[in-house]
């Protein structure tokens, strides 16, 4: 199988919204009256990002998942994506399932592939995805306010958990274990969630590298503070069985979530319940922004929590 | 050096024109009223694409540069684009090379980074490009017509010739070395180009794979054939001193060329010469649009000359 033949095998399909797609040297997509593009790019390296082994239907949909967990920490609506594969080998079966994983997940967001590279070399997967928003309507990193709440959406830290198992430090059994690992390989982005809180949140970013790195990116930016009820983070029934220690570092500090962390004026608590509601999605109230500069934890007594985590960096790990 | 840190010192530059660049879940980008947004992508490997002893400062021009080509065949004007680095270590020296020719071809263009992401792995460079025409008047590889005449801009076949000095199968002198090196380690995309020919050209593609393989995709999505003079090609100075056998190899099927093919009515003769002056690039007619399906090489006799060349593919090379 050629290069040519694997695309139009496996990744060339008909367009439906954009003007064009697979197959000429760039796609082409129109913008609807007064929308902006909301772009984003996210690099999946073999051994670094997954493993080897994974079931390449979950890879395809993970992948894709966390470019659109991107769009929805803006709260745009997914339009379209490109993919950049680099293959060891052109594996028919492999291919399959990747693709069936990535244009399942497409499919539920109505989002097309219309352009993209393929390669041989080391494995590896770019996307890059495209939505549309309003002008001046995406949640920023920037925008949180002293005194707004501080929210996440969903459980935080089984993708850590499930890791900690492969590596042998942690244990879960049989049945429980399906469904940490499916958090680790198959994560839902919260697309619907970011769109419903447009013009509620102040301000929202995804969780990828640790709750608590990337809430200090919303921070710096935002230039304030926060106090972080740290147990009350919101976490799956199979993390809240390991001890506490494990269950703080999965939580705080575990990376692969791709949850939502956002802020909100508490003037706008009925608006988020009611966004969660119409998303589908649970959000957990774990703090508060503050004037003063720095992030401090605390226990649910209110006794402050030493911050001993480091979040994931790919240059420091 | 940390992950952001080193995103920070490289390659966080402020926007001018794009609504948000580096630093939020989501780069944002507005388009001109009445324009369309042409996009494109290509993943670069080492070992593939580049030898891992390239000048980091060329292989940065290079990665923007085969980009910058996919929208000069669109005839699309550059906006900006997302780069997805995997890097063996943060190396300062290369990362510093990288983002001069990364930068100095972008500024030239007027095209920002907007965008990306860096992990630990094999060396990998991505860039997603994003330009914006005017809605229907992006140059398509499906718009040949019989009686269209065959263009290509500038000189093929340097960087095969390169590519062959390497591999020691050819040999070019000193500075003509230098020169055909700079054409595969610095091809100069045709953006200028590209925009004059609009509403000039009625199709176009950006040659990477090869003419012969490249130019086939145009016959096939215009459903048209063609007869092309291969001793017509043009060819630098060096090349044309190589034996005819590796000039024709280099020039038909060399890849890497990154000029533009194209085709045009006759009626457009002076149209072609004029974006060919307005773009500063050499344009040069090398065959002619036919009704039957099929491409047919003849020398400068009108003697047929069969095809023994293959373009390059990814998985069948």
């Amino acid at each position: 199988m050629g290069e040519f033949e694997l695309i139009a095998r496996h990744f060339a399909r008909p367009v439906r919204r954009a003007v064009l797609g697979v197959g000429d040297d760039c796609a082409l997509l129109s913008l609807s009256p007064g929308q902006q593009l909301a772009t984003s790019t996210d690099l999946l390296v073999e051994g670094r990002h997954f493993l080897s082994t994974v079931d390449p239907q979950r890879l395809g949909h993970k992948a894709l998942a966390v470019n659109l967990s991107d769009l929805a920490a803006c709260g745009a609506r997914p339009l379209a994506f490109t993919l950049s594969l680099a293959l060891p080998q052109a594996d028919e079966q492999w291919l399959a399932g990747f693709a069936r994983g990535l244009f399942a997940l497409a499919d539920a967001h109505g989002c097309e592939l219309v352009g993209g590279d393929t390669t041989r070399g080391p494995l590896a997967i770019n996307i890059s995805i495209f939505g549309e928003l309003p002008a001046g309507q995406a949640l920023l990193r920037s925008g949180a306010r002293p005194g707004d709440d501080v929210y996440v959406s969903g459980c935080l830290g089984d993708a850590r958990l499930a890791l900690e198992v492969f590596r042998g430090t942690a244990n879960v059994p049989g049945e429980a274990f399906e469904r940490v690992r499916l958090a680790m390989e198959c994560p839902q982005p919260r697309v619907a969630l970011g769109l419903a809180l447009r013009g509620v949140a102040s301000s929202a970013i995804d969780l990828s590298d640790g709750l608590l790195g990337d809430f200090g990116h919303v921070l710096q930016r935002s230039g304030c503070g926060a106090c972080l009820e740290v147990d009350a983070v919101p976490r799956s029934a199979e993390l809240a069985a390991q001890p506490l220690a494990l269950q703080r570092l999965c939580t705080l500090a575990g990376g692969d979530d791709y949850e939502l962390l956002f802020t909100a004026a508490p003037a706008q608590r009925q608006a988020v319940a009611q966004a969660s509601r119409a998303a589908g999605v649970a959000v957990s109230r774990i703090g508060r922004i503050e004037p003063e500069p720095g992030l401090r934890l605390v226990d649910a007594q209110g006794q402050p929590v030493p911050n001993v985590w480091t979040s994931f960096d790919h240059f420091r790990s």
